[in-house]
Parts: structure tokens; sequence; C-alpha cells
């Protein structure tokens, strides 16, 4: 298969990268990592193996890549005003176009554009870091869920789910992209603003009673905004709360990516993770009082857009 | 009158050297400036005008001062473990007790060790911070308001607030000591917190709408609780809020007490602002959980004691 990646992070490099050790024609639109990448190529640490990928095709510009069976978007949210110009170039009527990207509205965005039938949606269960030019670190992890936008499951998504299950990539589907969304939302909006914020991995937040608590609230809080979206099924607070502690736990010293774009100078990804989910809630009037404020600081403490 | 200041920060000096200025026999147990200011007294600087006292009384130990007319109180209360001992040997039965420290807790402290009937609480709206050793700067504001922690108001507090209004530091007197102290919590709790986390000082809080959103939520909270404390009269947030708003905006880039004991890696005044009043919402059952996300995020990045 012949797959382009959009937003070569961590993300980006660890999923294509095992694609193209699984034999698939993986093209990677690269910035920082270009030179060194197409040097060099591509080295992964992980847990379950290294491994060295020598040759690697690495682009500066996504017209250079041209249209490909499968996009493949690992882009910072922050980024998405360039969403659509670099996916353009990379989109046939044939092409699948998944993006696993943080959040809420990346799928709405890509419907701008494309078909909306040609999109799918993905999170990833992955603790994965970018080292220097060229090396990425695979750390825990690496599950991915994925789901149709806009049409009901069928082959297309089993053969997408297939060939990630062969890369080593462990893949589900789902039939509702809005939970799968939502659900992995519950870990993202207490952990990634407030590690980012208080500049303390997850272990730490885990250790403390008071903000072991306030996790707990902010997760709450999001299951009762996720359960009035409409979802298939309900999520059961019960059920996945304290399991999620627990996994977490297991994580050790965990860096969310949006603690690491914090102590790097980067934006945060305050749209997808938190004002999206807000104003999604603010349609259904379910409080979300702890999200947003930590919203409201994190935003405060941004520094300011040049 | 004989005054002993107990806690020379920048509202001890201030106030002590008011009083000095107006013909009273201070003494300031002093640390950080005890050479300077035993050397080369006090200035204040103010734009009600500067002056300098060239010969101010200043101790190292509150032994040296002995049994006093009036302690004044102005002890961060993170170092509240010692204010006993510091206090002990100014008291007599005639001497009054003044504490004009932040939040809740000083008076049942000072309770503890000393005669309920001797204890007078008040706080103080002041913006003034400390300049090189044996200079305080006086930016804005300076009334204080004072109560009886345990008996009826009569001519012992008529008489101390004459004596802070002739040294110009206007005073009045209230019946409530419960409700002078949760109307300054109305401000501490959201400006002092949220000033010391982010490291923005109040203008800019108030400048983005989110921040202030959140700050006028918090003091809503604060509020709520505040009128379930048996108060005299219920404190109309209507009525308090946006006035506070606004003179808070007046107060320009104002860097509240804890973001400058943030700054210096000084501890925070987490249980006098925090701990304590969350503890009195709780027994009546009212929820402050903005304030308790604070009090969590703000304890979490507190830097180990050692």
């Amino acid at each position: 298969m012949r797959i382009g990646v959009i937003g070569s992070g961590a993300l980006g490099l660890f999923y294509g990268g095992l694609l193209q050790r699984a034999g698939h024609d993986v093209h990677f639109l690269l910035r920082r990592d270009y030179q060194s990448i197409t040097l060099s190529g591509l080295k992964v640490t992980s847990p379950r193996g290294d491994f060295h990928l020598q040759q690697v095709k690495g682009y500066r510009n996504s017209t250079e890549i041209g249209p490909i069976d499968l996009v493949l978007i690992g882009l910072k949210t922050y980024a998405n005003q360039s969403l659509i110009e670099l996916v353009s170039p990379l989109v046939s009527d044939e092409t699948t176009i998944l993006t696993l990207q943080n959040g809420l509205g990346n799928e709405e965005l890509l419907a701008t554009a494309f078909t909306a039938e040609q999109i799918v949606g993905g999170v990833a269960f992955l603790c994965c870091n970018r080292g220097e030019p060229g090396t990425v670190h695979h750390l825990d992890q690496g599950s991915i869920r994925i789901a149709e936008f806009a049409q009901k499951p069928g082959s297309r998504l089993e053969a997408l789910s297939k060939t990630f299950n062969q890369a080593g990539i462990p893949c589900t589907t789902g039939s509702d992209l809005t939970r799968i969304r939502w659900e992995k939302l519950v870990w993202n909006i207490p952990f990634n603003g407030l590690c980012a914020l208080t500049g303390l991995p997850t272990n730490q937040l885990l250790s403390g009673p008071e903000t072991r608590q306030l996790i707990t609230e902010i997760m709450q809080e999001v299951i009762a905004a996720a359960n009035q979206q409409g979802l298939s099924e309900a999520i059961d607070a019960t059920a996945t709360i304290e399991p999620m502690l627990q996994t977490t736990a297991g994580m050790g010293a965990y860096r969310p990516s949006m603690m690491i774009d914090r102590q790097q100078g980067a934006p945060l990804e305050l749209a997808a993770i938190y004002a999206n989910p807000l104003q999604q809630a603010a349609r259904t009037k379910t409080p979300m009082p702890r999200t947003a404020m930590l919203h409201a600081i994190l935003q405060a403490t941004e520094p300011p857009t040049s």
C-alpha cells in the first residue's frame, strides 16, 4: 500500500516506520527531521525491540508525494490551519484519509475539503517521544482504534485495521467515532492540561490525593458531557475511571504530549482538546467547570502568537 | 503607645513605620532587614509621599522586646508554627494582640495560647512590596478593617481604630470578624492563587474574557460558602464582585503577595487562604470546585519541604 504520513512527529514516524518495516511504500512529509532521515534513515527505540530503517522516503513538500492510497495524519492540531493544504496533493478519489490527531474537530475540518466518506478517524494510545533528529523513542502502549466518519463500518475499515495489525500496530475498529474520541478525551483533558500546567509527569499528579481526586472529578465531567453527545452507548464512569488511573500509574513518570509542547515552547492543542469539547458540552448545557478552568488558565499562559 | 511588630514584611514595616512616624514607640522583630534597618533606618516610598525613619528599634529576638501595649502581627501564615513562640514574650494581661495576617485560622491559633478577649482580627487592603533591605514600596490603597475576636466591639476597638486613623492608616471597625475575613477571601482566593500559578499580574488575568469569567465564578463560590458561615448579614454577590473587579483593574499590573512568594521561591499561604476556607465550606457542604482545584494545583507545584 502507498502511504503518506502528514505530520511526522513521534506518532507519525513511529506508525509510518512500522508500516514501512511491514513492507508498505511509506512517504513521510518531514520538517525538523528531513535532513537526518533522508541521509541516515529512521531509528526507533522500543521495549518491543529497536529497529532502524536505512532508506526512508522523506519530502519537504507534499506536492512531491502526489496521490496515494492512505494518508495517515499525525499533525499537531495547532497546525490545522495548514492541514487541508498539506493533505490535498495526496488525495485522489480512491484515497482513504485517516486522522489520528488529538481531540475534536479534525474530521469535520477535513470534510470541508474532501469527500466525507473518504475520512476515517481514530485515536492512538501511544507513549512515544521524539529523540534527536531521525530518532523516535517508543515508551509504552501503541494501539489504535479507528472508526468511519461518514459511512457504516465495512470492508474498508476492516482492511485498514488488518493492515495495521499485520504491521505490528494493534488496531481495533468501532462504529461510533464520537464515542471513541470522547473516551480518549477522558484521559487527555485532565492529564494533558494538568501536566502541561504544573510541569509534573502523570505519576506525580496521581500520587497526591488532592490532584488524584481532581483528575477523577475532571474525568467525571468529561464522561457526563460525552454522554450527552448522542453516543451509541453511554460511557460508564465507574468502569472507566479507576482502570484508566491504574493504567496511567503503570506508565510511570510519563510526560503527555502537551507537557512536552509547553516545555519546548510550542503551542498547545487547546482548540482540539479543550475549546471544541467545551463547545459541544455547552450545546447540551452540560457544565464542565474544572475543564473550563483548566482551559482558561492554559490559554492565559500561552505565549502571545506572533 | 508601645507597639511590637511581629512579622516585619511589607505590611508590618509599612504600618509600623506609619505608627512610629505618628509618635508611637514601635519595636520591630526583624530578620532579613535587621542589619540595614538598625544601621540606616526605614525608607518608605509611597504615592502619598516618601518618608525616612532614621532611628528604628529593631530586634532579632522578641524576648528582647518584652511586654507591650499592642502586638501587630504581619507574619506570613506559612510561618505560623512559630507564631505563639514569637508573640508570647510581648504579651501581658494588658496587651492587645492584633493579627492582620491573611486568611482563616490565625485568631483561633492565637486563642490556643492567649486569652481570647485580648485578640483582635483585621484585614488590610494594601498594595505594598518590600524593596532592597530597609525599603518598603507602598503602591496603592492601605486601609484596614478590624473586629473583636471574642468580645463585643467597644471602647478598646474604637481606641485602636483611632490610633490607626491618627497615624494616617484609614481604619474602620466591624462587628463580624468572620464576615470581614471572608470578604477579603473573595479577593484573595482567586487573585492570589491564579497570579501565583500563572505568573501573570492581576490586570492580565482581568483582560482575558475566560480568566475574568473564571475569577468571577471563583468569587461566586467564595461568597456562597461565606454565606453559609452564619454571617450577621449575607455578602451580596452582585454588589461585591463587579466593583471589586473594577477596583482591581485600577491597581494595574499588581502582583499579589502569593505571586511574589512563588517568584521568590518562598512557600505559599495555602492553609490560611485555601485549606482552612475549604474546610469551613465542607462543614456546611458548600461546593467550591474551582477553589479546590486551584488549591490542589498550587499544592502540587509547591517545592518539597525540607
